[in-house]
């Protein structure tokens, strides 16, 4: 009830706190035999890692997952993968004054709320951006197990501070530590974060995620189609105010006549001469690529001086947030929405019926 | 597994076909007690019925639902709640074509590839927009409830075809036929819809939804927060292409000191100066409006010619669809998205322990 | 919440009072294509009905389902299922007293307690045996798509009031309107009905049920085994009071070395020597039948007075039941016992991942 | 999809195997404010731990859980609560064998089948009573919280090998090492299991568990009535292959005058002269106390040699098996019932909606 996915097959728990002992996640329902390289997912997972430049937070975390159980030989077992990172470089001090201060943007006041005062408010607690981490575990290896099968997740950084990208989605941001296609509008972006983080203030952007080599046929109808699985995954991602597939927003300006994806065949298969469905009809992929985007609003942690409430004393309380935070976490967040994706896909494909 | 949504209390499940004896739902979960008047609903479904006005499809449907079970003397009696609507107007022989030449930006060829040739591909079979009349039944009830307790769940038409209507949104909309606050850009609105009806075209829009009197402190972390609950359902709407909650995508390019709610307090309770985050924090409840607006892609079924492909032969075909349609749906859609979110809302709101 | 089955794949959604217009059900995520022969279903269902001889309740319902949705041409088509029975032959005012005087036995008490006076009593309201006709529509259904897989689910009359039929369980009893494998027992049986019945009283049983065709490694470890979802499925039958797997209750008694099922080689493919597991290792099956026993009370619906209370007076109230009862449920619950194991038993293979 | 136990509030995961670094749980969903004494949860868990007695596995664990989230400064927190033991004195060397010659009994050739080879076959992998010990850890908390809302949950042997304890149920076992009524009745108890280990033999038996104070009311129609919940639950235990509540499989050989319970007034509340409904009518409590029993096969592991198949040639092949084990699982499954009650009463106490 809230950090378990209940899937169509997979069961993912997520559990941890900012300054708990360790942040971790539970995978329940992957096949026995898919082959996990460790490595690989290390890699995925640094790409996530804070403290590695000049855009994220200072806090650096190793973040090397413990594996505890559920794989065996580089495969996995059949049993629940669980994996734990510990919480090495806490400073829980930072936070005091925030359990009767909340900090404007951030869950400090609902979960007081939700809570009645148990929380833990250290760091965000489990609303920390930290949780992120086990996503990106689980995510990193359905990743590894849908390329196995020809499918590829890829996200960039669409916008930052305004600044949009337009290159076409083919174009490879891989390998880059600062994943955007185009590497002057990249360095417009980085100058827009740096000039927001010297101010103590911080930017937002838009994250575009595709998924090409996903066969027609998969998702639900109503409740559980590709996009209400994915837009679930990706909401939970602090900071993600909006999605949208395809063309998405746009769409909602166009004529039906220009909107509608006429099809063709193309090398004796079903395509689509355009793709504003973002590869989704009736909840189903099309088997052309599916294309969403993700609102990021601005990092709610700045160093300016916000207002708020004493929570005691129902007075006025301006309020400077002295911790080590990201001004901008669109980077960051780039892989942790191809995890998202990751995950709501695996399931929907896992929860295909053998049947026929 | 796909038309049952299976939230943290609630359990719905939609089911019937365009074209099949009859479309319906079952609600599990709602209380015994809560009383149900069924003029009030009817006067719900009305607003989403066909065939009333000129910018909706001439296929007229009473929607009058017969209930089968759960109500007793004009209160919910604890079992679960179970409505029908006969399809009494239908005419099969309109979509003979469809199952060889699907219909661009319909669920058409992606049902056809899921089900092996077994769908119902009349009328659109279970992809049909007709399947939102059973979650206005559900929508409607619960709608209902939360009044009771104080709780309004208000939308609107925010942007058809392009044209935006930027009222603020305390503007009422109640009442109306045509659901937009400034009947000027109303008036421009249904030009817009006139004229593409006129070309043989369709419109697409953007509405707004608002829930006053949701206190803090509703919703879960992660995965079934308000964001995550509203988006699985709000994507179940046939033609909603995106969503954002709040600021939404224009947060992306905003300041943290910008987007950031400083809270203050207002009549003793503690309130956001500013309503960027939608009323959402940490996906709970922060006792201000809950914010969100859902993108609506234009009908996909236009008069139009359009390309598409035989399956059988695997040629281009032309294609003309002859039934009856929505120029534009947005008008239609508002009272489907207050459904939705009412359900959502509900949802989490029964889902509160009783614990403490 | 209560009456929607959440499977590992599929949702059973039950709805429906004694006496409401209709009881019914939603199956959704049978997979489409799937052939449905309405006369062998209705042949299923007559097992079950009432009124069709002497040990069951006068009140004679046909019970001919009326199908919604979800069925095209014969087959499944991937929509949600959906039927209907009305409740013809009601007569709600034998039951106006039984809201202030609980029948012993009965959900009365417990209903009123739960819902406060909203639940419908009438006939027992949603706590009707009534309900097990809805369950051996989906039961009937699943029965036959596993028939055609291999896969076959009898249940029989193991005992009632205490005459235990010892017959092995190969014995038939397909087409008998008693279903006991031992007819001269079969008869015992029947005189202790109409005993009890003479007498205004009524007789409990047991009744047992063999999956025979169930290939191996069907079910899932922990929370979802075979074990675990026929007995979910099992106990929502009213008057089930326990359930047990293979040797069952007598496995306490025994040695590991008389218990443990040797492994073997027969045909070339791995079985066991005896079946005290009852088909089912570690929640999974082991390729042998499955095998469990249902004990099932007796009908609390009894002429005899009984004590109770007024609890409105809060004063002791004897009690006369007046409606019409069946004087041993045990006859007319087989075939539900097939419905609910065919249930379980097909989410479980329809959860299956064709992953690998 | 298996050790994921999704009820109606809470969620509980399982995770790890019998020789992984760790096994442990995370359960998702109790309110925040609960207190949980780590002191008497290590008693309670204790009571579960092998290698104390002459009638479990030498195998000694200490069994000492390490808290990773969830609490905060001794109470819930309102995030999930995780939690997981080393498994420090493992020897994966025993088990070797066991991968081609599965051992009767044990889910060993299932695990083969369902898993295809990439299981963790090491002392029973996943399928391990071993995975018990976090169970415990969840029911362990959950008994604590309901302790402080007046509810007791108790179970006590109720047969070993065929010995009956007749005591009534009142008598307490509390502090018990062996934890039986009458201690004669187990005098010869421990005698049969001594001589049985003597024999390279194991025996069963039968726990009986009783919850006191539940209040009438908790628990839902149908599939999540609490005969569902505690038997999906306690079917998680590997060896329990029955469940029956109150008079359970006797109840089949009453009358229906005989069985049913009469309600009285006793100090001004509604109660029931006998309970042999085991205080559930419906699937709801009527507030006497909840009854049931779990029939516990003998330990599968037992030194006597046994007739398996190699797997690899498919010929017989005799085993013997070297490990560890129970001579009889039954004292130590006491607790395990106990933590599997409470767990169940608990969801569905915190499902329970706080609508009215």
């Amino acid at each position: 009830m809230s950090s378990t996915f209940t899937g169509q097959h997979l069961r993912l728990s997520i559990f941890g706190q900012s300054h708990s002992e360790a942040v971790g996640m539970t995978l329940d329902g992957l096949p026995a035999g898919i082959p996990v390289d460790l490595d690989e997912l290390q890699s995925f997972l640094n790409r996530r890692a804070p403290g590695r430049n000049d855009w994220s937070t200072p806090r650096r975390e190793e973040d090397r997952p413990e594996f505890l159980c559920g794989l065996k030989d580089g495969f996995t077992c059949g049993a629940p993968l669980s994996a734990i990172i510990r919480n090495s470089n806490t400073r829980p001090k930072d936070y005091s004054q925030l359990k009767i201060t909340p900090r404007p943007g951030h869950a400090d006041y609902t979960a007081e709320v939700k809570y009645r005062g148990f929380q833990d408010y250290s760091g965000g607690g489990h609303f920390s951006g930290r949780l992120t981490a086990p996503l990106c575990i689980a995510g990193g290896i359905v990743k590894q197990a849908l390329k196995e099968r020809g499918i590829a997740v890829d996200a960039r950084i669409k916008a930052i501070a305004g600044i949009v990208d337009v290159s076409p989605f083919a174009a490879s941001v891989a390998g880059k530590e600062f994943p955007v296609a185009d590497d002057k509008i990249g360095e417009q972006m980085r100058e827009a974060i740096a000039k927001a983080r010297a101010e103590g203030d911080s930017v937002g952007g838009v994250v575009e995620c595709v998924v090409r080599g996903l066969p027609a046929g998969i998702g639900e109808p109503m409740f559980d189609g590709l996009e209400n699985q994915i837009a679930r995954m990706v909401f939970a991602i602090p900071a993600v105010k909006g999605i949208e597939f395809g063309a998405g927003f746009a769409a909602a300006g166009l004529r039906g006549s220009e909107n509608n994806d006429a099809f063709c065949v193309q090398d004796g298969r079903i395509e689509t001469v355009t793709n504003n469905a973002g590869g989704i009809l009736g909840g189903i992929s099309t088997g052309m690529p599916v294309v969403f985007r993700a609102a990021i609003k601005p990092t709610p942690s700045i160093a300016k001086e916000q207002q708020s409430v004493n929570l005691n004393s129902m007075e006025p309380s301006a309020l400077r947030i002295e911790g080590r935070h990201d001004p901008c976490i669109v980077p960051r967040a780039v892989p942790v929405i191809e995890a998202a994706a990751a995950i709501a896909i695996t399931d929907l494909i896992l929860g295909e019926s053998t049947w026929n």
